[in-house]
């Protein structure tokens, strides 16, 4: 085969993955619903709310542990669906995030505490109709969480397999939140340090969205030491690239493809790698306009075009770029010094590229 | 042995368990706590917070479980381990939940969510502490949430032994987030009906609190089909009464016992059992001031003083005072039903008191 036709069928092997993560995920939420959500229950958002929410994702961490599963075992459905499960742990991040981040709009349809807000709203009921929305989408993160951990023990694996991932899923519930405590932190400063944001970003957005779904797959494989640790590697370095992109993409990507505001990341303030960046690279007169531009009270049209253009002539712009193709160089390496099935190493290779070369 | 040193024996008994309970669970999240709050993480109130949140409690949960184990299983460390993780689940619904009522006491100490909203003032961190707090709490949470599971499964029971436990366990976690929706429903009517009162009180605290523990400890135990369905009848039914008495105390209890403002319930406008049963029984002129009191934009102590008065005329204090008696009476004639381990037996009628003859 040639290198294009092994990234063709790469491509065709993670999009097939990709679906069916995507249908197992919303038959089980389905299923879910269905049994708990009876009687008066039933007549709240969530019924169609929560199966919805599930879809439309682009499903990086099941493809990375299903991934990290098939460099030490065989294609099965019960494997796929504990890599699904980490799909669901994501749409618990999701919604949370979205009510801390104060953010309206996910995937392009209105945030979950925006439908229980507009719920409460159009049912008339008493109260904030802000506030109940913030709380069921709680509640609807809560469940997201506890059924990612139901479809884990439910998918089919045996016993052993299951014991031997227990240890990394359980790593990696417990660092997404306390990573995302550290990104309230970080907001909250008056822009942390660089060696913070890099902090956080390890913990959370890097371990969470690729070292751990890799290492999780493999020990569920029980895959041998120097593949998890050189996967380890590959997901460290990835990982922050994948961040880096999104934090690139948070203030420079186009609303119409992320799904998401113009600038986002600068109107909610966020302490991203690329703001935090361009103060340290910025010359004097650079960094008081970008400390005007972090002191508004509100950040319109104006202000997030202005923004982009000083943080592009700090430099930070392609500062990140190069940070990002330094990271993925090294993460392919990683990968390279260790033997491992071609479909896994061949898929390895395409979702380096698709997580940092994405648009959205 | 006489029926006083019997209920003395298990009073023994029961006091142990729940000093065993506090020790494992606050060694487990001591342990969590050092492995992942570690660099900037260890600087922020979590550390301090999460052990100390989880001490202090009255271990029903967890008493409730291991004593249905107890109906089929012999004493051990792994089944009292099992049933801790249920008082971590605890854990996360009252942090959560004080972040959705806003109150800011628990315990006699001030609630996850005002901690943190303190720490961030001291910090002289930017933008809104409250807000802060609330995510940070939210956070939290959902940490006691991952901590529950983990417990569970690391508790040392086999693998057939946790296969049994888990339908009940996942049934109690997701009963608990859709039970709590409930509770939010309620409270934004301007009065739900008693049918939707109780429907909450069973789908949440009378399901949470003892039938589902219970029914948990026995599957983890393996215990005979007719136990289980005994156990389910008491607890539906006792659980019942341990929530009517909970929102007896939500209204009448003394603070300096709860720990919490005299008259919570009423101050937050809780659609609890006695409000809504008041209003049932009002006649005209006793509904027309119920009314009043609640559409008051803050009840202060004077408002809590009347409608406390309004209550008591009503006679709603007095019929669910008899609701509890007979909840009770037929939750014992339940178990009386079925053959039990002595000591089983015995604990589940001092449960029975404890749970509705309380003062906290």
């Amino acid at each position: 085969m040639t290198a294009t036709s092994t990234a063709a069928g790469s491509v065709a092997w993670l999009d097939a993955l990709r679906r069916r993560c995507g249908t197992d995920v919303h038959a089980f939420v389905t299923e879910r619903v269905r049994e708990h959500f009876t009687g008066r229950a039933a007549d709240t958002p969530a019924v169609g709310a929560l199966p919805e929410f599930v879809t439309g994702g682009k499903f990086l961490r099941p493809m990375f542990a299903y991934t990290g599963w098939r460099c030490g075992g065989p294609e099965t459905a019960a494997a796929l669906r504990a890599a699904a499960s980490l799909e669901l742990l994501h749409c618990f991040a999701l919604v949370q995030d979205d009510v801390m981040d104060g953010s309206a709009r996910r995937r392009g349809r209105p945030s979950m505490h925006v439908r229980f807000a507009r719920w409460h709203e159009e049912q008339g009921l008493s109260g904030s109709a802000a506030r109940f929305g913030e709380s069921a989408a709680v509640l609807m993160g809560d469940l997201f969480l506890v059924w990612s951990e139901q479809l884990l023990h439910e998918s089919g694996l045996d016993a052993q397999a299951l014991a031997r991932g227990r240890p990394g899923y359980d790593r990696l519930r417990s660092e997404l939140a306390v990573g995302q405590l550290g990104d309230l932190v970080n907001d909250a400063r008056t822009l942390p340090s660089w060696a913070d944001v890099l902090d956080v970003i390890r913990r959370k957005s890097g371990n969470y969205t690729v070292r751990r779904p890799l290492e999780f797959g493999a020990a569920l494989a029980g895959c041998p030491e120097d593949v998890v640790a050189a996967l380890g590697t590959y997901g460290g370095l990835l990982g922050e690239a994948f961040q880096f992109r999104d934090d690139l993409l948070g203030v420079f990507g186009d609303p119409a493809v992320t799904g998401k505001p113009a600038g986002d990341d600068l109107r909610e303030r966020k302490a991203s790698s690329v703001v935090v960046l361009a103060r340290d690279l910025a010359d004097r007169g650079q960094r008081a306009d970008l400390t005007g531009l972090l002191a508004l009270d509100e950040v319109d049209d104006e202000a997030v075009a202005r923004w982009r253009e000083l943080i592009t002539a700090t430099g930070a712009r392609d500062q990140l770029e190069k940070l990002v193709d330094e990271r993925v160089r090294r993460a392919l390496e990683a990968i390279d010094l260790v033997s491992l099935p071609r479909q896994a190493a061949d898929a390895l290779t395409v979702l380096a590229t698709r997580c940092t070369e994405r648009v959205r």
